[in-house]
């Protein structure tokens, strides 16, 4: 018995190990992504049976365009990438057409149904968003009703140092992620809790509150804290209708942000109060500021512009124009829009600007490089974030 | 520009959903896994060109047993499974040797460094863990600074519904992973959250709150949540010493209960401290009570007994007899031992409870179906917290 004992404590503490030991070691003995003195990157899949590995990475310009993997004499597929920027990106192999995770690496991340491999190279980019040896907000997961859509739904809550103990008062940013995200998408992929952190500890951004909410109306909740047999109610629309219904940008206004206010510790008025938004989000942003154009002091439009075409099926120039001179009017203290060159909304954007322009409605343009990324939108929450509330 | 700003914004609004879709839709048209009235399971994956697909589920009584997935006319392998009993349960896809995650299912849970899909079946045990229309508590990541370990880490805190505003005090769990595992198994697989909610909302259990830590003293957080680049200090322990070292067991009493008794409102007494943990968790469990036989009042021990072979080098029986006799002195309110009949520890827990005997050392033995997983340890989570505090 004792022998019995000792081999299953052994098993034991060993068990997860042996089951990743199993993946990893029997099936793939490799080191991967490994990550070289110049940021270069080695990805490695032992795949004795494949015929095709190739790899998909975000910081491809065009993710059509897979790296092919090529095979050694032990049956390890590899793909030498780079040097890359230092910042953070996600990648997938896709086996003989399957697209799978790096079995190698432990660290996955997740925009929506979208589950990848996480590669972080070192550099002074990455360190802004880095876990630091500097005072950590709170991230909650919070519960609220909301009457608008007919069901309690979830929303992610950053907190920042010392929240808990001040007794102060703290200014709100509300968060939007974009079209297939949801409440966590700017927690697993736009790390804002650790943005937030370092932003604070430099004294680069005020502390503040970050809400981010699920902008998908038919849905309580991320795909995994979702009630696991929910159906949707009859008639209740679906997808693209979905997102773009409204609902959610009413919801927003008459559920989560008196939530808020009546749950934390708010400074409840239009200087202490900022929304953004990226892609779908700023979609969002727009609806919601267009339409109460005074709640908001600070607005930021990421990677997003005019939402004009057939798809828009209430778009009315008229209307907008009329809500664009009630926001001149209202003169909020920052109107911020940010997109990279390469973004395939580009011409969006420059169009929202054209007639923002005509209008005189006042703005700031911040245009970076790249496309329609994470890259770019922990770039812009990290810019955005020092100038709210000052 | 129309055009094209029309063909971005349905882009946009799709960019997610077409990402999925080209795997999904492309590479695997299918539906994964299908769930039929009797709760058998079908699992397919479209792999034209694997030569073997194989099961790996957690409802499997011995892990290597797979299950050999059959191969359809247009490339489907497909397995069907069951009827299984209404839980929840875990799978990967083993497709010519390399573990994968089910491209066709957006749920996937982690245990640790295992990232796996989720499989979940309707029916009453499942309920009690489900996100059901009653009030939900909040679920919480803190730092809090550890200078017994050296480090800021990194923990989960349950606070039950009305926390925020009922201005009382309350009772706190402290509940502890398995080997491999991090702060976040109790939550993702264990659905800790969710089984306090149901069982406050039924009245089964008194409102309390519910402390996961991460018992590896090496490391500060989950694989995501830690400083990326982080180098373990030269010298400290690693892998099976650093989860056997005892500093994540002094931690807990030096550092963590201090932290919440300091930040939350606690009853600090005995009679409202738990304490319990799975596997390692419960070797753990163990560890701190023999040496702090006062200070919790509830103590539940789940899948695992006496380590007392050669991997516990410190293993000392008189000194452990002279630790029973004071916890017994100390007369806990309740000590609970929950094992499975298949588990691979249960030697281990019967030569734990004969000494106890031998010792007239008063405990609880809940003996289940079953072995080492996170379906029993649910099961015990939902029978020890209406077991606390009363």
């Amino acid at each position: 018995m004792k022998n019995r004992t000792l081999f299953g404590l052994i098993g034991l503490i060993c068990m997860a190990l042996t089951t990743i030991s199993w993946a990893q070691q029997r099936s793939n003995p490799v080191v991967s992504p490994e990550v070289l003195a110049d940021n270069s990157v080695i990805f490695r899949l032992k795949a004795p049976n494949a015929k095709s590995v190739r790899l998909l990475g975000t910081w491809l310009k065009d993710l059509r365009n897979t790296v092919e993997m090529t095979r050694n004499d032990s049956s390890v597929f590899e793909a030498k990438v780079g040097p890359l920027p230092a910042d953070m990106y996600e990648y997938r192999f896709i086996v003989d057409g399957i697209p799978m995770l790096d079995p190698a690496n432990n660290v996955v991340t997740r925009d929506g149904s979208i589950n990848e491999s996480r590669l972080i190279l070192p550099g002074p980019q990455t360190q802004l968003y880095d876990v630091q040896a500097v005072p950590h907000g709170t991230l909650s997961a919070v519960w609220y009703p909301s009457p608008t859509i007919g069901m309690d739904r979830r929303m992610a809550i950053y907190t920042p140092p010392g929240y808990d103990k001040s007794g102060k008062k703290y200014p709100v940013l509300y968060l939007f992620h974009g079209g297939g995200g949801d409440e966590e998408g700017w927690i697993s992929r736009g790390r804002t809790n650790y943005i937030l952190d370092n932003l604070i500890a430099a004294g680069k951004a005020l502390p503040m509150i970050v809400v981010m909410t699920n902008g998908v109306p038919n849905v309580a909740a991320a795909p995994g804290e979702r009630p696991a047999f929910a159906k949707a109610a009859p008639g209740a629309p679906v997808g693209i209708q979905s997102m773009t219904s409204g609902k959610f940008e009413t919801s927003l206004i008459k559920d989560v942000i008196p939530y808020v206010e009546a749950n934390y510790r708010v400074i409840a008025d239009p200087a202490h109060r900022a929304i953004a938004g990226l892609s779908m989000g700023g979609y969002h942003t727009q609806q919601i500021t267009n339409a109460n154009p005074t709640t908001f002091g600070y607005i930021g439009v990421m990677s997003m512009g005019l939402f004009d075409g057939p798809m828009a099926r209430n778009y009315n120039k008229e209307e907008h124009i009329k809500q664009i001179q009630a926001l001149k009017q209202a003169k909020p203290k920052l109107y911020w829009i940010a997109c990279g060159k390469d973004d395939f909304l580009y011409d969006s954007v420059t169009k929202l600007r054209a007639l923002y322009d005509q209008q005189g409605m006042p703005y700031t343009y911040r245009e970076s490089e790249g496309g329609h990324t994470w890259v770019n939108w922990r770039l812009y929450l990290m810019e955005l974030a020092p100038k709210l509330f000052k």
